[in-house]
């Protein structure tokens, strides 16, 4: 380690580097450094470390000749990863907080279902209605449609919380307290089986509109859905005419084919439908500036750096 | 066993009657049995079981002289206990859906509150706001009033979520992950220390008012309160003043001082205030009969009969 604390430059829109300025001096000086952070600017000067989003003012790694590494805080690099001019290691972000979150966003929606909590708000009229009691989790079944790292820790969190729990997923999963069903019949009957849908699935050619007209008619009636995922999954048209036909009870969405949703999509404002800003699966802030810390620390110490991209891999 | 199945008298409210005669009919077919239960009606004839609520028609059980035990579907047996002429075998109600269901209640509304649902319900106006991402459960406390055995579960549980968690409790406990506190100064700094704050206290001198003007000023300023336990806990003129001037953000209540809560009370529609109707304690049909009929069968095979009350001690 030099006299002198590491000099870090903020790559990001405006609003962002503010947000990060503070929190990454803060999880620097826990580790003992005494960091020199600079957030966007007119970019002059030579730094230690390039801390960026894609979408920030550096393309051009090459005027730091200093540099010791790119530490990235999305976790997709795909538009950084052939970059010619970035030749020192490339850091991906992987947040412990973004699957935090998105556990809490899947507990939070599944448990507001499973105690009628819309039936309780409404009800506040003076009204003592003791039919408002729901089942017990051990009688509600939760479907996960996709079983990833994220779509995983879901599905074993809710068989935790006492829900029957079953789980789809390309290839055949096996996991402790979770029914695990693959292929075209295994979908039918995790969404025949499920009270509630939650769907975590990545966004590929195999995935897109896999929600269509023929497979949300194999839901429950009044079965939830709630889409933490991605947009392409879901036929719009087709969810909309499931709603309205009552097949599907309701719908809570994060991801959107078109995000921001155009303020006249007709998901906003209907009755049976939730839409949150895509927020289930957020990088946090105090997280991420504790792992680019860590990784602050490992550079400047001679330490192996944490989610270093294998460029040959692009990943 | 003797060759006819074992008669069962359902001695509790008619409506409730009627919603155990089908599960506990099946339940005793689950484990072999083929009983003869009859609801309500004349009374007339012999019974090997009474399962009953103290609020039921039998109160002289004399009249069944082949009885070989009375089941009861209540927890509590203050009401029955002294009853002379009860001299067979006395069960309390040990429901494992009352516990099951008081942890999903109580998941579902600190999860309500820790991802800002209320806020994302009303942001539903086409504005897509990202501003409503939450903080992680990691940056959230939630503080226990009452670590018994449901306050101490939901306890265990909100910290296996990944909340900062403390608790408070008469005499002096001690939980993996949870901050355990006694003493009025301990009340003090769970509600200082605390964004959500759940009681789960039992009804008795010491915790009347224990939440009035003066208890609740410690509350941080917007913080929520869940009572999921006793009425009597709450001095409801200071909660709805600490509800009008911002101190307590919304108060979440399931037990009242009268109940039904009065149709005119100004909890009722208060827009800080969400009403339960004393369903977060319940006991579940379903789970109550699985023990009746397990007790039903050790009684037909000579077995110790769960939950049995000690007359002498009184419980």
């Amino acid at each position: 380690m030099t006299d002198r604390g590491p000099r870090i430059l903020l790559s990001m829109p405006t609003a962002l580097a503010a947000q990060y300025l503070t929190p990454l001096a803060l999880a620097c000086r826990d580790l003992g450094l005494d960091p020199d952070i600079v957030a966007a600017g007119p970019l002059e000067g030579d730094f230690d470390y390039v801390v960026f989003s894609p979408d920030g003012p550096v393309s051009d790694f090459s005027r730091f000749p200093g540099l010791k590494a790119a530490l990235g805080i999305w976790a997709g690099v795909e538009r950084i990863v052939g970059n010619p001019t970035l030749t020192v290691p490339l850091c991906r972000m992987v947040d412990p907080g973004l699957s935090m979150g998105m556990l809490d966003y899947v507990t939070a929606h599944v448990l507001r279902h499973h105690v009628n909590l819309d039936a309780v708000l409404a009800r506040q009229d003076g009204v003592w209605d003791q039919g408002l009691l729901p089942p017990v989790a051990a009688d509600r079944t939760v479907g996960f449609l996709g079983l990833g790292s994220l779509g995983g820790a879901c599905a074993r969190r809710m068989s935790g919380l006492g829900f029957r729990t079953m789980g789809w997923s390309r290839r055949q999963a096996a996991m402790d307290g979770v029914d695990c069903r693959t292929g075209r019949e295994g979908l039918e009957a995790v969404l025949r089986g499920s009270d509630i849908v939650v769907a975590l699935l990545p966004d590929t050619p195999q995935t897109a509109n896999l929600l269509d007209a023929a497979t949300l008619a194999w839901m429950r009636p009044g079965a939830v859905l709630i889409n933490a995922g991605r947009g392409s999954l879901i036929d719009d048209a087709d969810l909309l005419a499931a709603l309205d036909g009552g097949r599907v009870g309701h719908a809570t969405l994060d991801a959107f084919r078109t995000e921001p949703l155009p303020a006249d999509h007709p998901y906003w404002g209907h009755p049976r439908v939730t839409v949150t800003p895509h927020i289930a699966a957020a990088t946090r802030v105090n997280s991420a500036c504790a792992v680019l810390a860590q990784n602050i620390l490992r550079g400047e110490t001679g330490g192996t750096l944490l989610n270093q991209v294998d460029r040959a891999a692009g990943y």
